[in-house]
């Protein structure tokens, strides 16, 4: 049976599926592995998921709620006869899983990861990789701000896009199945240089989380308004960038140490944007300002175009409120 | 009957309601107005309610979709008779809109604003008011991304804070009953100085729009990474911010033009802490990165337990997207 998003919309670009895969190891089961968990189980696309994580606490809340189908101690034994292996772990001790595991690979299987940068995962992954087995890095773009074994679920990755870093010594079976497998979880798949993807996100993702961060972190510092005052009057405009900067904290470490120079880069631009948007209050400059502001409103307009977000007025969040009462 | 807010919860903290004034003359037809019509008409607060705006365009489309009980030319039409007036222009021109309607206020009516700054509003209104009208701005921390008549909806005030501004000299009186108002359309209220006031809005809002305005600016000015790929990796934390650098760009002139000071002090900040975590990305300071990170998670709990967003993962936008099928 194809498999069905929401509703039972046919998750687009897909005929019937089989099995991709006959056995999945998660390395690591956090919000993205166990999303991947649902979505494949629920899609039919691996025979069998098997994962595993570093902390005892975390496999025995992944046992309890069923995540995979079965959970084991190691990442080694996770990885025995997987045709997949996905590390989910933060990309800062990837290296070490992929040390840990190379000898326990099989042969022919398909390696890949879920992590945000691209470059230093590369680096880190590729020297452990034996020959025969096909490293093929990924990177869903996909997360809420919740983290742990049961934030999952198997709509994360619907119309989101899954980056695939591939050039022309991938394999190319290998890099099909990849893809029909996101795709079967809903995705749209494209392949991208590492190098270009760690720009693209540090625009996109990086930098504005490291924005929202450091605002939230401000409001906290000020002393003459109280904490609780900014968090009663949070409505306005702020609780947006609480909602990113309550994103895991180790997993955003990790991003900004090993994405540095593109971070670095845009956020240099960024200052340099922001002193000029001072200059112009300081000075007064009104013009300024309303050209500023009417220019990003396109691109507002252009991502609900895109599909990717939603057009309902503030985030659809009156919906939710009459729901919850908030 | 008692005002009713989404699926008939009674309105916080209120007994049985009468109407609270006969007249209200809404200056601006806006968002804000117009939600602030629908809700008075919805709960009875007015037995009246007449609307004006400075285009004819605005004023065409307001009668068209019955915005108000009566739509008239100009604001010293609207104000004829009416014991409440609401000022909801741009700050930028209310004190041109206090100067035309001063001579035609009616003795004892209450005249108040809307406006995001408080000082610059107060101090280009006063000079304007008539001895025996009782003036209390007013701040209501609510709104979407959109504008215009036909952006407003009567639940837009609900659970949300107004705060007015009242010292020893305002009458007691005025401020009671433009309190009951506006938590007659579902608001808390709390009265607040003005300085206090236009400094917590540059820490909860101004400031953070302005962040958000600057880095959809800096995506869209970065060559090497096209407009399509930010708009179509989007979904990265990066839309977040595009909602807010949606917003109205006269308003968000205005109120950068008049709240020049708080803005500026809280971006002094906001560029120190920046620069710290700048720097402690180009050293490979994991540890700073780490326990900023931590801290800032904690006040997005702070602001969910207090009521003032939803818990659902990602704003709710699942629920929406599984509606709107995006």
């Amino acid at each position: 049976m194809p498999p069905r998003g929401a509703f039972g919309r046919k998750v687009q670009g897909l005929g019937p599926v089989s099995v991709l895969y006959k056995r999945v190891a998660l390395i690591g089961l956090g919000l993205i592995a166990g999303s991947m968990s649902h979505a494949m189980r629920r899609a039919g696309l691996a025979k069998e998921v098997v994962g595993t994580a570093r902390s005892a606490a975390t496999r025995a809340e992944a046992r309890e709620i069923g995540l995979c189908d079965r959970i084991v101690e190691t990442a080694a034994e996770a990885v025995q006869g997987a045709d997949l292996v996905v590390i989910a772990t933060p990309v800062g001790v990837m290296g070490a899983v992929a040390a840990q595991i190379a000898p326990h690979l099989a042969p022919g299987a398909t390696l890949t990861d879920v992590g945000s940068v691209k470059r230093r995962v590369i680096d880190e992954i590729a020297p452990h990789v034996p020959p025969g087995v096909h490293f093929v890095p990924g990177h869903p773009l996909a997360g809420t701000e919740h983290s742990g074994p049961n934030s999952g679920f198997a709509e994360l990755f619907e119309n989101r896009w899954c980056l695939l870093i591939a050039d022309e010594r991938t394999d190319a079976a290998a890099l099909s199945r990849l893809s029909r497998l996101w795709q079967g979880m809903g995705a749209r798949t494209e392949v991208m240089d590492a190098d270009h993807h760690d720009l693209v996100l540090a625009v996109t993702s990086h930098t504005p989380h490291l924005i929202a961060y450091t605002m939230v972190g401000v409001a906290d510092d000020l002393g003459r308004v109280t904490d609780s005052e900014v968090i009663k009057y949070s409505a306005a405009g702020f609780r947006d960038f609480t909602r990113i900067a309550a994103s895991d904290p180790t997993m955003w470490r990790d991003v900004f140490l090993t994405n540095r120079e593109a971070t670095l880069e845009i956020l240099g631009r960024f200052t340099e944007e922001l002193f000029a948007l001072q200059r112009a209050i300081r000075t007064g400059d009104g013009d300024h300002l309303f050209d500023y502001f009417t220019r990003t409103r396109a691109i507002r307009r252009g991502i609900i175009e895109a599909g990717q977000d939603t057009a309902a007025p503030d985030f659809g969040r009156g919906a939710a409120r009459k729901e919850t009462g908030t």
